[in-house]
């Protein structure tokens, strides 16, 4: 992705400082990740047979810098102006205005602004990668349309997240998988792996099996990112096991504990913005006693047993057990 | 684009309301605008010798959504919820969530996820279009290209201007005037003009001239924007004279009328929410006291002038006469 960030900034040196800082700020925001998707472009495209590892970069490059977009949007949406400890590109901006003598509320809105056109820049940066990868030409229009696709679908994912999110009723458990699946999976597991396979031309049968694989294999991270949120090792993790249950988030833990007579009594703390370290190990008791932790291990179980099933079939075998380590482990998620 | 937007609610089908709500609240937000955009890609295809009106249709519908994009951001970014009388994506969605029992300001916020996802649907569903537009490939990926340059100078025009609207500082003229350029005229009238000229095949030289041309053009549009925005009749633009006055918009009037003497004056009532229609008069003949009415009247034609020179040496002279018809009568913005 350097020669995407490079090509920007040497455009931004003929704007202005703000616009200058906002390319820095959205090269930072891909900076640092795990680069698990990219990884998975390229295990895809080695085990359908891709030779030219060249390829399988620029595919890679491109579907990080789209989850680079939605992680600036999102934050932009969850109104979030930090990520991994430091400022986030909103929050960049929302600091750079407060320092100008911007009041409070108008430094926020700068700081969302920023967000918005940081994330709308590296999504159309991640479809021209793609427009320019060397493949040819039939194969890079199937990859834009891969990449709508997986546009598209998450965010139906995001949008109905954020619509659980508003606290006015409780989801049904299939309602939190379609979010798992539609919002992370689809972009985050099922298009890196489906591109990289379409880049090396596998076949379209075997396109939808890989398809099927992400979607299993994404479903299960989120649960188990939803798991460690609650109850995780935060020294191993670095991710807080209290601020899933003070915000209230709406996962599959939640809407099992909803059908269980422990409701009244989770429901009566979850999503207390000022809940102590002793309420939320109440409600971690609570949601191991009325069977949510088990049957969320069940579910993320299931799901990795069907993705490996599936990826035996086409030779991914390797991947699903490569990123199950990840995505099971405290240690895993903590790389 | 009634293909691309058949094509997403199709897809939206298979998810839930909300959703399918997002692509009723996008299709509506791309309607009942003038075309002026498709009009020019139209134009400039025909006056460089284009004789398959499908390729210029659809450059046409990818620009036109690339501005339905934009605008949809822009009311995120200006936090407003209604366009031309409507509610507009935002808006839609906040109401959604207020009527299902969500507090206003968690309503406010679902409205602006919304808007934020839709946008993004838009301007990735622009990329799409050029990508399988019945162009040869390599004419394909310069059109790519050429939108790709176009949404980065857009950011940094739209970025300058919410920077302005901080209203830590007055801007210089030609402050304005870059915001103007880069803002407006680069993806509304160079962006269109550029990408019919070159799916007609004009040359590097002549795309340079195309673009200087919409850079004039454009500018002397966002001109005349604000001055209608102030001394318009808004019986026949439908466009408030005082709104631009109540924000405090840092417009190429304000940063002329900042040289003069009356800006004490101007600056006592300029951003005042509560304007009277009274005050508003004294900031019209402030404003045309010091001369900034006709320094910017000077302006317009000085860049419709030069729009014409140039427009003569590539054949557009009939298009550049035909915006400037629109662009700077009343009734012509109203239509």
């Amino acid at each position: 992705v350097d020669a995407f960030f490079d090509e920007g900034q040497a455009h931004a040196a003929r704007f202005g400082a703000e616009y200058r800082a906002l390319w820095t700020a959205l090269r930072s925001a891909g900076e640092g990740g795990r680069r698990l998707r990219p990884a998975l472009v390229c295990d895809a495209y080695a085990a359908f047979g891709g030779t030219e590892p060249a390829v399988a970069e620029r595919v890679g490059e491109a579907v990080e810098l789209l989850h680079t977009a939605f992680v600036v949007h999102d934050d932009v949406i969850d109104h979030d102006e930090r990520r991994r400890g430091r400022l986030n590109v909103s929050g960049i901006f929302a600091h750079r205005a407060a320092d100008a003598g911007a009041r409070p509320a108008a430094a926020t809105s700068y700081g969302q602004a920023a967000g918005i056109l940081a994330g709308d820049l590296a999504l159309v940066g991640a479809i021209a990668l793609l427009t320019t990868a060397p493949t040819d030409a039939r194969v890079g229009a199937r990859l834009v349309a891969l990449v709508h696709e997986a546009v598209r679908t998450s965010a139906a994912g995001e949008l109905d997240d954020v619509h659980l999110g508003l606290g006015t009723r409780v989801p049904t458990l299939d309602e939190t998988l379609a979010v798992a699946a539609h919002k992370t999976a689809a972009y985050s597991f099922a298009l890196p792996l489906q591109a990289g396979a379409l880049a090396a031309g596998a076949s379209q049968e075997d396109l939808a099996v890989v398809g099927l694989v992400g979607h299993r294999l994404g479903t299960a991270f989120q649960l188990c990112d939803d798991l460690l949120g609650v109850f995780g090792d935060e020294q191993v993790t670095g991710k807080s096991t209290v601020s899933d249950l003070r915000e209230g988030k709406m996962t599959a833990l939640i809407a099992w504990a909803a059908r269980t007579s422990a409701w009244p009594a989770v429901a009566a703390h979850l999503g207390d913005p000022a809940l102590s370290a002793a309420q939320a190990a109440t409600l971690r008791s609570l949601l191991e006693g009325c069977g949510a932790r088990a049957a969320v291990e069940r579910l993320v179980e299931q799901h990795v047993h069907a993705a490996r099933d599936l990826a035996r079939t086409v030779g991914l075998d390797a991947v699903v057990d490569r990123v199950t380590a990840l995505a099971t482990t405290d240690a895993g998620r903590a790389a």
